[in-house]
């Protein structure tokens, strides 16, 4: 949960002080709403139909066969938590709220310095009552991804240990197909279509941003253990750690020695740890340490080149980079464990049954049932958000105004400004010479 | 703990740049100061004769029998925690300490940018050490509050799970004492009696402090179940987390139709939040999840309110809301548990026996012991507050000198500014139509 | 963990705007580099020959008789934590990775502001590859301090609880050792030998990192008690806690009487908090809470008294005060154990046998031991810390150049800002006058 609080300051740091408040007031009021939604609706569509949940702690499922489709497609039961008083349930709901809300901020950095606060508020209902609780349900919910291996002859699941897919490549391509529809910032490309930097107006506080996540990634990857209650809590923990170290450490030399300057780069840096933590959150339960570091590694080296290509070659505006650290390495999360997960673990977890094996472990069918979650997502991810903003932006206008947008978002969409005094301090030089002359 | 941390950077945050350093300074002593005077003596007097504690762990008490009066207006043994090494009174001591400084830390909010440092530092040692122990022991240290049900004839105690009395209400009616006896900050007021705004010299940190409150609070409410060693954890937190959203989602609803500009106000959506989860403090253990959203949701609109009624009707100035955030919320959360508990939990937590029921469901005798609390509450802490800070300002003097007010107090009374690069800054434009001219 | 992001806070806040970004960043990146050379080679030399460690949970040890000399200098065992999927070595991996980290830090604040960034990372890995582990198994890993009371005739063995030695004591003379060869940074000192001030360049966000680790060593501190299964955590964290109001108490006392100016010193109330924390580091499990008290304030006059000894007569420029605050009162920690343990404690942590009974309590042994312990630190820590550096310097030469020191190093040796905003506003005074012209 003190995620959110990372998420808001990477995002923060990383735009530009004009839009300060507003940056920072999306990733605060994604958290209310988020919960608002998923309380009155996307927990039932997640889990009402599913007897999966019943691992935790011995306690009854919500409710029974109470899913659309054949294999489910989505539950119907449980809005707003009714009927029950179930502590099992109540910690689930807890539990699963957190990683709806890490989906739901995720967008709010791709879509950063350019969304009309109002469009931003619909988007939040939508997200957290429908986009991340339909895939979810498919993919941990009992859903059909899920049981790929049970019902399909493949006998293979889509497996994704804390999210790597659910949480982290959903946001990821919904904040693509935003990004997207919204367009660059105004003055981000030239005429002749090369790009601009904006550099990131508080670096203390992006890096501070990052330090946060990574200590609340320890909650996300390591929590999810308890789900299925077992020991492996230790292991995850040595995974995200080395993940992380392998992402920040890479991504530094690799934009290090990119850019030919003798300088590595600290947003860089920072982004590739995050990568790391990304990318090992699918696997994290299921490889060897060394593997953890050598994921954590490619998502460093993989982040950078990402960013790269989405700015100069896709031309794709994504203020802080939340397409390539979130979609990208989701989906080398979900391929990673196809490749290194080493059959230790499996059996009992979120309705994995047997054990895990990669590619490299003999078993070349759970790298196929990952790579088809990989297409879901960027389909239903990608798709329905690209759909739902294109109709959005029809009825309401997603974009702020033109004016606004040059003249920072704080002020008409906020009605203050982040740092009052500093901006006393801009305007006085432009005064000075009027009282001079 | 860390949410002290929280407030500091809430009050900092929402106050001018000048002062950054001497709020902050206040934030970080009461933690120290707080710390020796409620192990000295204020621990003593909150928990000295009971023999309620005895339900953490199997420990036996502290002290038994050692209170005055007969019901118990304070204890009197265990001053230093000598002559114990129990490990169960230990944790005992440590939980309530974190929760001493936190009412302790309240009022700094509302006193910031005029209280002399060491005026406060004086005000320091006297809460941790009388304020708050004392109507502690009343409601949760066996005294007469607790006893209500139990001795009198009335049949039902004061119950307040987390403390949105004991801690918050407390708290803000210490402030509102102190910020009715210093007066209202230099300029606040115009001659005609309309205030001016002192915009917040930085959002971001303000809303970084209440992300972290509101982590903080989820050590806060469900860590309270510990102590009846009982399953509700996961109920208290999602009741936390929906009160929470309820509280900012409703106070940006309300102050962005109030100011009629198409605009949500950021501060009062971070006032909202923090409303909701001092609402549902004293409730979070004793109501259903429906109740909790509709509490934190009546909060955001009453904080709303409540800001606007100190500042604009009874001309309090209150830099940072804390009189309506945790004075009048806390109230609203003695109440609301009057109105909503439903009876699904009750026996076995810090005295209280049977069940907790409401107006809703059917008595009112919960809802006129709350209002009791409520009174008393308002009596204790407003009226020993005014009479201390009324005394300390005949002898010491408690508020900085107009001249250190107007400059900022950071180099006036902690040596240093907050930002020196900034300040350098803003003296250059002045010097420089000398150069020119 | 979340210490990390204290420390850079603190260390950050401490220095000058123009090296925010170079300094923040010695804190992000010596956490990746850490965790990648412990998990090499540091952890094998640490632990890869101790059957201590099978103290954790009942798992076998990692490996068994595998160390280099009679007693133990260090182990050869586990490098990549290779062959072993333990959960219990997994977490014992995992928490003795956090306090090197710790250590690894502690010296970036001692050589901020002037320290070239390729040459930081050298220093990243031979850190946590060599200094600490060597030292680490000696005092943890089974090593010949450890058994200084099993084998030696003394009868009493090396005691550190949680690090005051091992982990601040050590970080704090490796940092004297490299401020040392780096000398002072340019402009600190006049020509007559007295010091210039160069005031923090933000004083909350400095606050803010005490605030952090002051949470942070809650887990640090109690934490350590998971390795040997008792019941102490309630003392600890009650001993933690006010040994941190003590020091920072004290040191606002004693810097507010030493400067006769009626003020208190903000960043010597931070440091004395924090230097109260390391010293109950060593001694918290096995001290009364008067004694933790006692011990903090020592500390807090301790480290304002040290600070003003290294900066006027030792002439050693520490930018944050790391020196004072981790070395010095490590050392003050360790000899503190020697006078105020009380014998409630011992048997069963970490190799400990027996009671710990410091000089109050008759044993004057144990003081022996602790002496011993210091001495061995400053000759290891300070000795091939200065070594390393200095051969360093030869080869590749350790400090920014002088003309990148005088403009900040976050251009030169980052290639950001970390407030770009703030920057122009401080070039705009100076184009002015010529617009004017």
């Amino acid at each position: 949960m003190f995620m959110q609080a990372g998420f808001a300051l990477v995002e923060t740091g990383f735009c530009r002080r004009k839009n300060a408040t507003h940056v920072i007031m999306t990733n605060f009021m994604i958290y209310g709403i988020g919960i608002i939604g998923f309380f009155l609706v996307g927990y039932a569509l997640m889990f009402g139909g599913v007897g999966h949940i019943a691992n935790l702690g011995g306690t009854p499922p919500l409710t029974k066969e109470a899913t659309v489709g054949g294999w489910g497609l989505f539950g119907y039961r449980g809005f707003g938590l009714t009927g029950t008083y179930d502590v099992g349930v109540m910690a689930h709901f807890l539990f699963n709220l957190v990683f709806m809300d890490t989906t739901a901020t995720i967008v709010t950095g791709a879509m950063a310095e350019r969304w009309k606060f109002s469009a931003f508020i619909v988007y939040g209902f939508f997200v957290s009552m429908i986009i991340y609780p339909v895939f979810g349900n498919w993919a941990w919910g009992g859903g059909w991804l899920a049981q790929l291996g049970a019902k399909a002859s493949m006998g293979h699941g889509y497996v994704d240990f804390a999210g790597s897919g659910v949480v982290h490549a959903v946001g990821g391509f919904v904040g693509l197909a935003g990004a997207i529809v919204l367009g660059p910032r105004l003055g981000k490309y030239n005429k002749d279509g090369t790009p601009n930097t904006f550099p990131a107006y508080n670096m203390p506080l992006a890096i501070l941003g990052t330090f946060i996540l990574a200590f609340g990634w320890f909650g996300f990857n390591p929590g999810s253990t308890l789900a299925a209650t077992d020991l492996r809590i230790a292991v995850v923990a040595v995974n995200t750690m080395l993940a992380s170290a392998g992402g920040a450490v890479c991504a530094m030399w690799w934009s290090w020695r990119e850019k030919k300057l003798g300088k590595p780069d600290p947003g860089m840096s920072a982004n590739g740890m995050l990568a790391g933590l990304v990318a090992i959150t699918a696997p994290s339960g299921f490889v060897a340490p060394w593997a953890a570091l050598l994921i954590g590694a490619i998502a460093g080296v993989l982040v950078v080149e990402s960013i790269g290509f989405f700015e100069r070659k896709a031309k794709v505006d994504d203020p802080v980079g939340a397409i390539s650290v979130h979609g990208i390495n989701g989906l080398w999360g979900l391929i990673a464990l196809g490749l290194f997960a080493d059959g230790t673990y499996g059996a009992g977890w979120n309705g994995v049954d047997g054990t895990v094996k990669g590619l490299l472990y003999g078993d070349v069918g759970q790298l196929v049932a990952q790579l088809i979650g990989c297409v879901v997502i960027v389909a239903w991810a990608g798709g329905i958000g690209y759909l739902f903003f294109k109709v959005q932006d029809r009825i309401q206008g997603i974009r702020s105004k033109p004016e606004d947008e040059l003249a920072g978002l704080d002020l008409p969409e906020m009605g203050v400004l982040a740092y009052p005094d500093l901006e006393e301090i801009e305007r006085e030089p432009v005064l000075i010479p009027e009282v001079v002359g």
